[in-house]
Formats: C-alpha cells, sequence, structure tokens
C-alpha cells in the first residue's frame, strides 16, 4: 500500500455566503463538511487511481470524529491524540466565487504522543511501497520532524516524498528524501531564487534525489537523477486550483510505485492536476477531462547544466 | 426547576484574527468554542442565579456531542435527531473588536422527531416552574410551533415567556405567553411602529399577558397587568451585548418564580443585562457590577394610556 502521512489533520468547512461583508452578519446558504489536509487530498486521489492506500496523522476531539466518519475509499490508520483536530472555513462568496479562509490552528502534541506516533509510522512502514509526508507540523511536533520520518523510511527501503513548507521543508531536504515538491513560493523560499530553473537545481543540490516544482499554470519543471524536464497543461483550465499540487503529489507517487519513467510521471501529474482544476473540490479530479488532458501534455527536455 | 427551550442549539465558535481581509487567508489566533443558542444562554443565567435548570431542545451529530460536553450546570434532557447541531462563528478583529459572524442553518428535523419531542416536552412541564421558549426555529419544525409549545404550557399550568422573532413570534403571541420579550427590532416587525410606547402596548394587545421589549442602552420598558414601567440602567456600559438580552430573560424568569413585583423584576434585568455587556460572553455576566448596578437601576411607572 501507498501510506499518506498528515500530521495537521483538518475538518475543512466550506460556508456559501451571498457576499462576505466584514463586521456584518451572514445566513450561511449551504455548509460543505469533509476531511482536510493535504495527505488525506493525496489519499483520496491515489484511491480514485486504483490504489490500495492508507493514511496517518494526527486526529481528537469531536472534529476528529467528524473527519473519520468522513473518509472513504482509504484506511484510516490515524492516530488518536487528545487534542481536537482543527477546523478550516472557507467562506465563498456566491456572485464572485472569490474565497476567504480562516485556518484554525493545529492541537498541541504531547511528547508522549510523538513519540507512540513514532512506533506507529514505523509499523505502518513495513507493509509500505512509498510514503508522502504532507503539509504543516502541528504545534508541540518539532520542526525537524519530516527530517526524523524520512530517515525512518529511508532505513525501512522506502521511497519518501515531502511536500511542505518552511523550516520543517528545509530540514527535511536535508535527510535526502526520494522527492520533494514545492510550489513556486516554497521554492523561492528555500532557495532564494525566483528563477524556477536555477532555484529548482539548487533546491536539489541541498538534498533530495529528485525536486518536482509546480509552477500553477506554467506546470510542473522537475530536477532528477535521469535529466530535467519541463511538462506544461494542454489548455490553461480555469477553476478552483485548491488541491491541485494535493493531485500532483498523487500521481508523481503512481509513477514511482509503477516504476514510471520520469517524463511519463510528469505528464500524469500534470494532467490530473489540471483535472483537480475542474473538479468542485481537493481530492477530486475531472477523470474524463484528466483522459483527454495526458495525450496532450508537452514534456521537453531541459539542459541539465547544474 | 425552571425548563429553558432551544430548538436550534448552536455550538458557537469564536475566531479571533488580527483583520478580516475577504478573499484572502487567516490564520486564527484563538478559537473558543461553547454551547450557544438563547435558551442555553439564558440557562447559564439563571443556573449561576442559584436556580435549578433544565435545558431541552434538538442536538445531533459531532458539534451536538461537542455541545453536550460543554454543558455544565444545568441539567441536559436535549432531545437527539438525526441531523447535525449547526455552528455560528464569530469572527472578531483583534485591533477593533468588530464581529463578522456566519451562522449555518439548523438541521432538518424530521416530523417524527418533532412529534416525538411534543411528548417528551409535556413530560418536562410536569416539574417544571416556569419554561423560556428562545431562539429561531430550526428547518422543519412548523412557524407555528411556539404558539403550540405555549398551549402546552398553560394547559399544564406553568407560566411560559417568548422570545424570538418573526412569524414565530406573530403566531406565538396569540397563543397568550405570560410574557414576551423583543427587542427594538422584533417589535417594530411585529407591531409597524418604531415608537417604543404605542408598540410595547399594541404588542400586549396581540396576546401576550406583559411585553418586555429590551431596548439596548435605553433599558427595558414593559407593559403589564400590573401597570406599565420603564427601566433605565444606571450607566452607559460598553462591552459585548451579545447575550445582553439573554440575561434580561434570565431575571425576568427568576423574578416570576420568586413572584417578586415587576418593578422589582425590571431593575434585576436591567442590571443582568448591564452585567452582561462587561463580560467577556453571552451567558456570563460580572456578579459584582451586577450587584452594584442594581440599586442605580430608575423604574419610572408610565401612564399606561392603552
Amino acid at each position: 500500500m501507498i501510506l499518506t502521512v498528515t500530521l495537521n489533520t483538518a475538518l475543512d468547512l466550506t460556508y456559501r455566503v451571498d457576499r462576505l461583508v466584514p463586521h456584518s452578519s451572514h445566513r450561511v446558504a449551504t455548509v460543505t463538511e469533509r476531511p482536510g489536509g493535504k495527505g488525506l487530498n493525496v489519499a483520496r486521489v491515489l484511491a480514485a487511481l486504483g490504489h490500495d492506500v492508507t493514511v496517518t496523522g494526527f486526529v481528537g476531539g469531536a472534529t476528529g470524529e467528524a473527519l473519520r466518519a468522513g473518509l472513504t475509499g482509504v484506511c484510516d490508520a490515524l492516530f488518536p491524540v487528545a487534542g481536537a483536530t482543527r477546523r478550516t472555513v472557507a467562506v465563498v462568496d456566491a456572485a464572485s466565487g472569490d474565497t476567504t479562509q480562516l485556518n484554525e490552528p493545529g492541537p498541541l502534541i504531547a511528547p508522549s504522543e510523538w513519540s507512540a506516533f513514532l512506533s506507529s509510522y514505523e509499523e505502518l512502514l513495513t507493509s509500505a511501497s512509498a510514503v508522502a509526508l504532507c503539509g504543516s507540523l502541528p504545534p508541540g511536533v518539532p520542526v525537524g520532524s519530516y527530517a526524523h520520518l524520512i530517515r525512518g523510511a529511508r532505513g525501512a527501503g522506502v521511497p519518501v516524498l515531502l511536500d511542505t513548507s518552511g523550516e520543517p521543508l528545509r530540514r527535511g531536504i536535508a535527510a535526502r528524501p526520494d522527492i520533494v515538491k514545492p510550489n513556486a513560493d516554497e521554492l523561492a523560499e528555500l532557495t532564494g531564487s525566483w528563477d524556477p530553473l536555477p532555484a529548482t537545481r539548487a533546491a536539489r543540490r541541498r538534498g533530495a534525489h529528485a525536486v518536482v516544482a509546480s509552477l500553477g499554470p506554467s506546470g510542473l519543471l522537475a530536477a532528477t537523477p535521469e535529466g530535467m524536464w519541463q511538462a506544461k497543461p494542454p489548455a490553461r483550465v480555469s477553476g478552483n486550483p485548491t488541491g491541485a499540487g494535493d493531485s500532483a503529489v498523487a500521481a508523481l507517487l503512481s509513477g514511482l510505485v509503477s516504476g514510471e519513467p520520469w517524463p511519463r510521471r510528469l505528464a500524469s501529474a500534470v494532467a490530473l492536476s489540471a483535472a483537480t482544476v475542474l473538479a468542485p473540490a481537493a481530492g477530486e479530479f475531472d477523470a474524463t477531462a484528466y483522459e483527454s488532458f495526458v495525450a496532450g501534455v508537452q514534456v521537453v527536455e531541459r539542459a541539465d547544466a547544474a
């Protein structure tokens, strides 16, 4: 199975209102409630692609119960903690579709909970074909934790993908994960450069075997041991970009466990990202669009002057 | 015991953010979660005044579980339903203290749930000294339901207070409750007049034995079988007005079951409202301020030219 780790899971709420006006009162027309956090979105997409997927990370409180009740198609190995799973609220204006996001802080994880989680993670690795470490760290989890989880996966011989930002990314990449997938902002924060080509190379020199940078409508730029490629979507798509990066991660994992060559992995990842933009929510994609996009993705080799 | 009925209970969330900016992303600095809905606020205040209080109304889902876990000092006779208790989110700007309110719709109540609730309500009335019917109706509950609940209380010989708005108030008042407590907006909507004196008299002619209108900083205006009074707070207080009306309801119920004369009931209600404005949340009040305010409330008899 493929294991996805979401340390800072969330119960994602979407509120539709006529128009958000600060300092006034709003009747919410419709409420959508679903399990959230990058690793859970990745797992949902992997399950839809036909993979056997297990999810882990922290879960607690009534919000955690609601999150677990909403998980379908994946094996739930979430680790219970005393604190309550956070909520995120996306307030969508009905007219414009513009979204205002409110993100609760995660629960405080006790040192004993973190060490008990590590034992559970080591156990899950014994049956994993690949592992993805996704998203932010909740309070109480040491900033170098992803590095620790990466060393655990490498010790167990399980390929590992890291998708996070800031200091956890900086520390994690030094532990030599198989793939990191920063977006343009994360790449610039990590390397100090907004020029994707040198920044992607620089990120790879920090320790990752492969760096796949997601550049929004410009697609993906990958620096790998086999070469450097840029993959561009066949057409500009408009819709909800939330979760597009998570779908790229799912496709990269799928290609990794199937042993596909890099250009094919990248084509799938770009097509799946674009098909996710067309779907209403993160963790979903338009399957018909995916099939039609995948053949149209242009994958171009870039001079690897690293 | 005193019974409070909250058909549309809520899990009230308060999010503190630096400043709410539409169409951007916010980290919520602190989250407060507490049981909400007018009748639950009234119950909390009554319990703090030393009364034996039972709460009923509908509750369901993970949000309902969280609501029940947060109830303290009152007897929980909430009625479980299949739908989930709604949330309300108050987003407070740290700098200005201004609040943006987002209210989810309530759960859909099935006809079978409503009729089972009615049996439970009749049973609770047998040991009630007074009952308060508070707040909005969730979807599925007939608009004339408060009239039905009022007739049930009157049939059981239990004095009944109604605090709602719109059509449920219009229908409820015709069933001759002992007290209705509209605010200025509700009174104007009911009677078509923004002039409190004639509007309060007009509301009483619609069927209530007593009408106590809450007029914010102007205090309370009461039209009762014993006469008409205005009660004004001793000083202008500034703070959080949420729940001030609920505290007035609690004081009116407390005075009703103790058989206090109207002027004393009104003095207590005004003082308790003002002391609630000084407290951080609905259902709480500043006990020291309450004691000092109560002697300073001016209660003036108004010519009852009804």
